[in-house]
């Protein structure tokens, strides 16, 4: 087998073989293909595409090129979510304390944000004192013991997906329905659920950008995880607008609590439930109305935001020390009218300018960072209302926010 | 500007500015962009395309991208050819000396052999005490002397080319027009000449697969000439079978004297004079019925064959030992039959691995090694027929070549 001549393979259109797959891929995360035949035989799979076989067969190289979490000592039925993206988006840890206080496990493995998008452990690290960094036993017996636990990936989970997605990042080639598919479905296998929920954002600020797209996006996962034998369903929602109002990690923490005691953006609470009952619906094998049901209980009686209280104890957090340490700045309307848009995609990188980020790996994130919006899509608002509040610890230029960039008011 | 931005675009199939492709591809021969960045946009241009402006604007990049001869010192009019690539090829030393017999100069820049086709270059070495590394002014004053002289590179021409096609060979990028159109002229343009007919090969054995595309080349070689105002003829030949009887450096100089002598093989003939006929009537502003005659004349007349002499011995040849000094060994058929085909990409690569050519740039080659055929397609042969005979100082395994690789016999 020559790399070279697969490569060609799949510029003609023809289908890879997982034996070829397997070369070249394997090949690579052994650093005996380099890098640039790996990024030309990926722009040749997003412009050619891979077949449902092939795209089997790639989640399966992904998933074995590392370890693969063992969570049998659990009994009974554990469920994860995933989703695609998102600015602001603190699901997580609403929907985790939701569906644990129905007496269904989550044992979440969760990642670090890089550009615009943050990520779940950078948010619970901004709890002082939190601990992310729990062993797989400390993992385990947590989600045994109060039903939800998250940490940061310690186990050697799809290697090959890591390696492959940060050569995605740089050669132009993370569209692409079948890797995204094969990334995502590989990472969610190996994290050891057996109910697993996927939110495909769509829009301007997200990877998806047309609804064709994601719903071919959503049945190919589904696919994949009928060939795992794990329930897979997935949701399509809009991001266009930041989820919910604050988008910065203290910041949404925050919100989360808000949320988790009744009040908060009505969106985000809705997302949250819609996705907290399909884990209880396929993990309770019950109807999704039901479902729903015990989810909205669960959040009224107060048993949701004991739980993530529970949650937060247990992995060392405080708290009462959640005060938000920096300067403020307020952005103001310069004209009458209605909010039409909120562009995602410049929130999240302006929060990440404003320290809530990093755009390296290397970079420190300021945990009281962030934006906190005074408006929604659809808002009347006059010349002079607050649109948003800043918060940052650098010395910001805030002239230089262009207002345009962020809300379109006509 | 930034470099996922402007792949992302070609991906889309979008058209690149020249600032575009001069960010790219200059920061590629400056290091500034890696080879998997590169390779990225390749596979991308490969796919999607580039329009006629862009292939003028990237033509542009790679002549600029070094040095370019300056033969204006040279009065009249210089004819040049370029072939795409063939095995068997030797109609340089056979067309140089016809035409400069017309009066036309034919100043000669030739490569070296990579792969399964071999190079100029590597075939006049093949002749003893032949000197190719002329310097520019021994060049330019052997041009002016005889009309014919056939030098390796040694200026800087077209390094941005030479990195790139190197790349393009190792990662799957080979097969693209715009690609091949840029390549080619702008090391034509960078040479000097100012007249050029260019053999575009189409067939199994050749980078170009069919005759739409070849014709699509052709077009767009022509187009670029008429930009920098260089005459340009393009005639499209097949290459399934190799061209003449002879594959191998000192062989086929044999086979270039034999037809100089009025010998040797019709469809090589045949086509040195198509290609002369084309070099003589641009340069001489005449029909080409009109400079045809004269090829033949002095093809006829024996001139040709003393400019070839004069050629070999200016540039220190010594026809006189061009003896083949190499074991023999003989293909029979095994079979009655008529040769149906005899393919000209194993015959290459066979010749290559009797010691012809080289796969590495380290390499060495033996000069006496190679292939003479002893029939040719549309031939009728008995079984026990010698078919070729094959010249090596390696310790051949015979044994070890497929007849039917090489001769289809039906």
């Amino acid at each position: 087998m020559n790399i070279i001549e697969i490569i060609e393979k799949k510029k003609n259109g023809e289908v890879l073989t997982k034996d070829e797959l397997k070369f070249a891929f394997y090949g690579y995360l052994e650093d005996k293909i380099p890098d640039y035949q790996m990024s030309s035989l990926l722009m040749a799979i997003c412009l050619k595409g891979m077949n449902t076989e092939e795209t089997f067969a790639l989640t399966d190289l992904f998933l074995h090129s590392g370890d693969v979490l063992d969570l049998s000592s659990l009994k009974g039925p554990k469920a994860d979510k995933h989703s695609t993206g998102g600015v602001g988006d603190k699901t997580t840890m609403i929907i985790g304390p939701m569906v644990a206080s129905c007496g269904v496990m989550v044992p979440k493995m969760s990642g670090r944000g890089l550009g615009h998008t943050g990520g779940t452990i950078d948010k619970l690290e901004s709890i002082p004192s939190f601990r992310t960094n729990l062993t797989e036993e400390e993992f385990i017996a947590q989600v045994e013991d109060i039903g939800f636990a998250v940490t940061a990936q310690t186990k050697n989970l799809t290697p090959l997906d890591k390696k492959i997605y940060a050569l995605r990042d740089v050669t132009g080639t993370t569209e692409s329905i079948p890797l995204i598919a094969s990334s995502i479905m590989s990472k969610k296998i190996a994290g050891g659920a057996d109910c697993i929920v996927i939110d495909v954002k769509v829009g301007k600020g997200a990877l998806i950008k047309t609804m064709p797209d994601a719903v071919k996006l959503s049945q190919l996962m589904e696919a994949i995880g009928v060939f795992y034998q794990r329930k897979v369903r997935t949701v399509i929602t809009p991001m266009d607008t930041p989820l919910g109002r604050c988008v910065g990690n203290r910041l949404e923490v925050l919100e989360a609590i808000d949320l988790l005691n009744g009040k908060g953006d009505e969106n985000l609470r809705n997302l949250c439930i819609q996705l907290a009952s399909h884990m209880v619906s396929m993990a309770k094998e019950i109807d999704y109305d039901e479902a729903k049901k015990e989810v909205l209980e669960s959040l009224e009686d107060g048993r949701a935001y004991q739980k993530f209280l529970e949650f937060v104890k247990k992995q060392g957090g405080k708290l009462e020390s959640l005060s938000i340490d920096a300067k403020k700045w307020e952005i103001h309307s310069s004209q009458d009218g209605v909010i039409e848009a909120i562009d995602a995609l410049q929130i999240g990188e302006l929060a990440v300018s404003l320290g809530a980020g990093r755009l390296n790996k290397e970079d420190v994130i300021d945990p009281c960072a962030g934006i906190v919006l005074n408006c929604k899509v659809g808002d009347s608002v006059s010349k002079g209302d607050i649109l948003a509040t800043l918060y940052s610890n650098k010395d910001v230029a805030i002239e230089m926010v262009v207002i345009e960039d962020l809300f379109q008011i006509k």
